[in-house]
């Protein structure tokens, strides 16, 4: 399970970074989250293998974070891919690229699914049995969602030497593993607890960009193990985000320990600061578990 | 007076190459032809000044001539432009943009002005006192124009040398350079001829991508100095030129010896092959003078 970060900086792109685009591999999905200018390319560079991304999220429609997606998509017809690719973004996503397509005179030859969003609640957008994404309805210029992703709690793991101990026949294996308890030709019960290890705590990771400083949040992302947020500014440029609606890294900071998630990233950095350690020093003066995102960067929180 | 290669591989944009883009600088002009994903970032390598650029030809509307522009006009927005921007290209560039900018709620604070094409004939689309810009029909799998940019022929230079042995005031000059006689106190009539030079040979350069092999344009790009024409295949891939509507390098030679142009530049090379070197070694056998464009590349053939 990891996190790479193909661009994390705001605004243009340019020759040393690039804008908004991640990928999440969880439970053998690769997620890809916004898709700026040369998402592609750095999709390449990251060896990350093109057929496997079978849903890309889209947080909000402005340039940085999503004018990747047109190519991206002609690039995977030309690829010839014929999976179903799901796109999930604002309201409108589906007009821009099917122009687009439609100017090129070059339609997919796979299926392109589109889940338009406009909802200003937290809405469940997908879900298999081992994992769900939700929205996170942010505060932005325009109608803007992050994305929540949560494992789903699997399936208690079966403690083999007890089973054996018992002499209970391998056909009861996956009852057992469901939770049931086990009774014995004689009658005796034995309890699941007796049988079965607690199954590994489900992972979670809540992407929030972008957005201003929002409070409300705090609750439907509350103990997140990674927590994503931008920190667009610092604090001494404070004054401008309340005109730009994004967030210092002091901001993201009190999100991450409102909310007691286990690791902040901050990302989304402007253009003006010519290093990024700031973001990280203001940050842990909030919060203790603070790591920097950056172009290329690969995170594998959950392997601890 | 020089050509900036800024990409010139079909298809997809790669770690190692970038799609169609160049920037033509012709009498203090910076043309932007062509502008694939990833041209504002080729932009910032080759150092060309974002401000200098005021007018951008788009040949055809696939991804990888076309899909960059979005992006290139709202870094001009962020980067707090005021001057117009012309923008050339076939009809529907304009829904396109607009739709991407009102999605994002970021319409540009500068004049952005389109000039939509849908003619089949050439047409003049551009004139100042110094050059001339045309469209050239070419024939591709959707409506594409190639460009002529020719510069107008110059005044004439002044011999100051003979017009100050004949006494010559000096308020007299610009008539002269305006190509009229002198007529002298004593009514001698000093022929132009003997008080100037040549003006210099105007210049010109056709820009012909994407197209299959199309003769009928010899007429109108007949001497240019340089052509750039697509060379997508080699012949041994000839047996795909005709569904694709490409032209293999022997098809663009061909062109450039019927056009007796000065130099012929190949570009717009399918990324199948490891090595561009074959496509000229193939219009060398066809035509004397070919050079390879590739991303980075500045010509200077104007300068001898």
């Amino acid at each position: 399970m990891e996190l790479h970060i193909l661009g994390c900086y705001a605004a243009t792109p340019r020759t040393i970074s690039n804008p908004s685009g991640q990928v999440l591999e969880m439970k053998n999905h690769l997620f890809l989250i916004d898709c700026g200018e040369g998402t592609q390319v750095q999709l390449r560079k990251n060896k990350i293998r093109f057929s496997r991304i079978r849903h890309v999220f889209i947080s909000h429609l402005h340039g940085d974070h999503f004018f990747g997606l047109p190519g991206l998509v002609s690039t995977f017809r030309l690829l010839g891919r014929d999976l179903e690719l799901h796109i999930y973004g604002p309201k409108g996503i589906k007009e821009a690229i099917t122009l687009l397509l439609k100017l090129g005179d070059s339609w997919t030859n796979y299926p392109l699914v589109f889940h338009e969003l406009e909802s200003k609640e937290p809405e469940l957008i997908f879900e298999d049995d081992q994992l769900t994404v939700e929205t996170i309805p942010l505060n932005h210029r325009i109608y803007t969602n992050g994305f929540l992703f949560r494992e789903k709690l699997g399936e208690r793991k079966l403690n083999i030497k007890t089973a054996t101990e018992y002499g209970i026949d391998k056909c009861y294996y996956q009852k057992i593993k469901s939770g049931h308890d086990i009774v014995m030709g004689d009658g005796t019960v034995i309890p699941n607890q007796k049988l079965t290890f607690d199954p590994p705590k489900p992972k979670s990771y809540a992407y929030c960009s972008d957005t201003a400083f929002l409070p409300s949040i705090v609750q439907q992302i509350k103990n997140v193990d990674v927590l994503y947020h931008e920190s667009t500014f610092l604090e001494s440029e404070a004054h401008l985000v309340k005109k730009t609606k994004h967030s210092t890294a002091k901001e993201a900071a009190t999100v991450a320990k409102d909310a007691d998630v286990g690791t902040l990233v901050l990302g989304h950095y402007s253009t003006r600061y010519k290093s990024i350690q700031p973001f990280k020093d203001e940050a842990l003066e909030i919060f203790p578990n603070v790591e920097l995102a950056d172009d290329g960067k690969v995170f594998r929180f959950w392997q601890n």
